[in-house]
């Protein structure tokens, strides 16, 4: 949903896309590609690391290293990647914990064993309706951004105003990535109590 | 300084407030007590649980069970417990982690070991100042209650409206303290970032 909701942004931004999958043939990464005309195409998770400057991580947490090393290493050095992904762990049930939090987020996790990769995160603290489209909300609120290298958030920053995003906080290198991924506890709580992920965080001074 | 601020916020609004301390002749409360004249006094945290209907745990989240226990169980017997510290962990530095998180908190924690005590977390997620004056900022934003006792919410929510809080977010039970307090690495982050405690976050829809 986050991977198609992106790509589909960036398709309309006039950006070339790959959804990258573990197979060629993902039957929803083939629907994507026949929704998005002649912009869109799809691959492996390989394909996709390669043949593109930015890559978004858009999987779930807990898949998000395999679906990395399945892109590899060598297509991936030297690029940014912008990390959409939470930890969420719902294999305890509901709510869903984290299966890394407090000292340590998946955002280090990710760029401690991909040390030539640009690790920018972002977009993970709001639904993905919300997160390319910002005026479904009559004050869409903040969104956060958190990594080490400087020139990458600023790429990513620019582009995530192309989505719309004007109020952009940057929160540091990326261990702030701690702080974004443990706001989804009330994020899952406040879904729960609205009845929609319709909403966002707006920090007021 | 959490204490300080909720105890002078509530003698003027008339309650009569009694600052309990390790000690009965803990400095700083009785520098507060000779501070707020008539409503207000000082004693031990057994003293201030046995003579209060609300208890406001305002100590640091290391300190709380002690402090609780100090205060005795058959002291805080049946009575509201408003919540209001948090589990930082500053032994490895800073940032702070959180000695208690994702499947715990420091709400539940207290809960667990008081049964008998109505424990609603509230008013974690800001400074102490903006705590006790929301119109501190032009736009006050949210503040979030989480308890298992549906009167001793509705008591504590009429009490934070005296201090001048509109918008107030019941979370559920207590185990939407983990939400809660998992809001403070990110503000720590922001406060770092903004250079001041005095923010706030809105759920803006």
């Amino acid at each position: 949903m986050v991977g198609d909701s992106i790509g589909t942004k960036l398709v309309s931004l006039g950006h070339k896309v790959i959804m990258g999958s573990r197979t060629a043939t993902n039957e929803k990464a083939i629907s994507w590609t026949n929704r998005n005309g002649a912009l869109a195409t799809n691959g492996t998770f390989a394909d996709a690391a390669a043949y593109s400057e930015i890559i978004f991580n858009c999987t779930s947490g807990q898949a998000s290293l395999e679906a990395l090393q399945l892109a590899g290493r060598e297509n991936l050095q030297g690029k940014i990647l912008v990390d959409v992904a939470n930890p969420l762990d719902f294999s305890k049930g509901m709510p869903p914990s984290l299966s890394v939090c407090n000292t340590d987020s998946l955002g280090e996790v990710i760029q401690r064993q991909f040390t030539d990769v640009k690790v920018v995160k972002a977009l993970n603290t709001l639904g993905c309706q919300l997160m390319v489209n910002p005026g479904l909300l009559k004050d869409p609120g903040n969104i956060f951004i958190c990594g080490n290298d400087v020139g990458a958030k600023a790429e990513v920053e620019s582009l995530l105003r192309t989505f719309g995003w004007e109020k952009i906080i940057d929160l540091g290198d990326i261990t702030a990535a701690r702080g974004t991924e443990q706001v989804l506890p009330i994020w899952v709580r406040l879904m729960g109590k609205l009845g929609t992920p319709m909403f966002n965080f707006s920090i007021v001074s």
